[in-house]
């Protein structure tokens, strides 16, 4: 008879018979979202709805447009003067300085450059590595509007997650906000973790034992970024299903924070 | 009354009532593959024992060091005779010799090194930019041993996709071999996928419209990379799980190809 209470205890071994197991299920019918609307509750309320209700253990992945959107993270790129410096590096590509403006203003350095192919790579003021600071100009309703990240997307995941605490109160889901970036040497975009609370968005095997005894040495596993790139696979990219949960992983609890998977500066080799 | 036929000639369309839900499922009960092992027979074995057999719609991801062991992609390390340049390079961090000769052998260029960390980030004859030529040492069994990428993993992804189409001739399951990489600028490593059947391994949205009715410009999503990214949340570290169905997706059919991943050297601004 298999000893449940050993294997809470244990999260990481299973027994031979023990089948491992993930859903990820989309939620949809959630509305077009604007500033201040109460996002965790709308969430809560469109699982219900469709026969999914969020449970203790679940990960909930949220795309950043829909917490950028109830926080009110939308610009209007007719209102931004751009500066000299922007309208320059705009011209040779054909690109909005407008646009290039507000990319400035959300980053914190300039990693690459194709000024003639209109690429900018920048590292945002969280230090997330991507192009255009995440700025997305689809999927915004309005022309001239754009959306940018999360202020602080580990405190939004924070929020969302305090809101879920009032129905779980003994154990809320893991939150992790999710965005569409681009990746150094490979083709397409994946979905990353630029916010996490309520688990470790790193598992570190080091030190733990191989199939044959011997001891792992250097695999740490981004587990929120793997989440967040499972769940963009129920994920619409019309937007209709901006959430998932993914339920059956036994994550590791923690306090979170999407800080703990950005490569230090010192010992990046690709910046 | 929905209308069935209309799903399936649009597989991105769906209802709002649908509920958009994949699962994972890890393939348990996997003995130690050795070379020349019949592999996809031993996975389609263990996946009928466990009750969850392969379906037609399935995507199979198998990871690259079972694929490698059974193709004899084992190496062992005391019989290579290290170059001047691989003793040179290893010389600062300490570093085998021996190993360092056989990631140059396996690597087409040299992307970054950091010799006095030990650090050596190369392009592989396949294409694939990541660390050590993807050798690993761990979960080989017997001293000295290390696992080498498949030759060609699409054809490794081909082999046993054939072996499924004898049983589910109609549409035999996509297939994946997945392995575990670094990111430029991001802690940890995820899944992605070396070698690709059965499916085009980015789906572009370019072109389609988005939930306002507006063009999306840009997203191309690696899908095949985050169907590796999901079933590493399954897979134990410790080898007992090496392959995953992913059940639910409705992927884009293809002749598949992880080429198709790959970004162009003359448009790729970190090398």
């Amino acid at each position: 008879m298999p000893d449940h209470q050993n294997d809470r205890d244990q999260p990481f071994v299973r027994t031979v018979m023990d089948v491992p197991r993930i859903q990820i299920i989309g939620i949809t019918g959630i509305p077009e979202i604007g500033s201040g609307d109460p996002l965790a509750d709308i969430i809560l309320r469109a699982a219900r709805v469709q026969g999914t209700p969020l449970e203790s253990g679940d990960v909930l992945v949220v795309t950043q447009k829909v917490v950028s959107k109830a926080e009110g993270r939308v610009v209007d790129v007719t209102s931004i003067e751009p500066s000299a410096f922007a309208s320059r590096i705009a011209g040779p590509s054909g690109r909005d300085p407008r646009l290039v403006e507000l990319v400035i203003r959300e980053s914190r350095s300039i990693v690459r450059m194709d000024v003639e192919r209109g690429i900018i790579i920048t590292e945002t003021a969280h230090g997330f590595v991507c192009a255009n600071a995440g700025i997305d100009t689809s999927n915004v309703p309005g022309d001239g509007l754009v959306c940018l990240l999360p202020e602080d997307p580990d405190r939004s995941a924070r929020t969302i997650r305090s809101r879920l605490q009032a129905d779980l109160p003994d154990s809320p889901p893991a939150v992790v906000i999710s965005d569409t970036f681009g990746r150094a040497w490979r083709d397409g975009h994946v979905n990353f973790a630029i916010g996490v609370a309520g688990m470790d968005p790193i598992v570190d095997y080091r030190g733990t034992a191989d199939a044959h005894g011997y001891v792992l040495k250097v695999t740490a596993i981004a587990v929120a970024d793997e989440l967040a790139s499972a769940a963009e696979l129920v994920l619409a990219k019309a937007d209709k299903v901006p959430v998932a949960i993914v339920r059956g992983y036994r994550y590791p609890p923690g306090p979170g924070g999407a800080a703990g998977l950005l490569r230090d500066r010192s010992t990046d080799l690709f910046r």
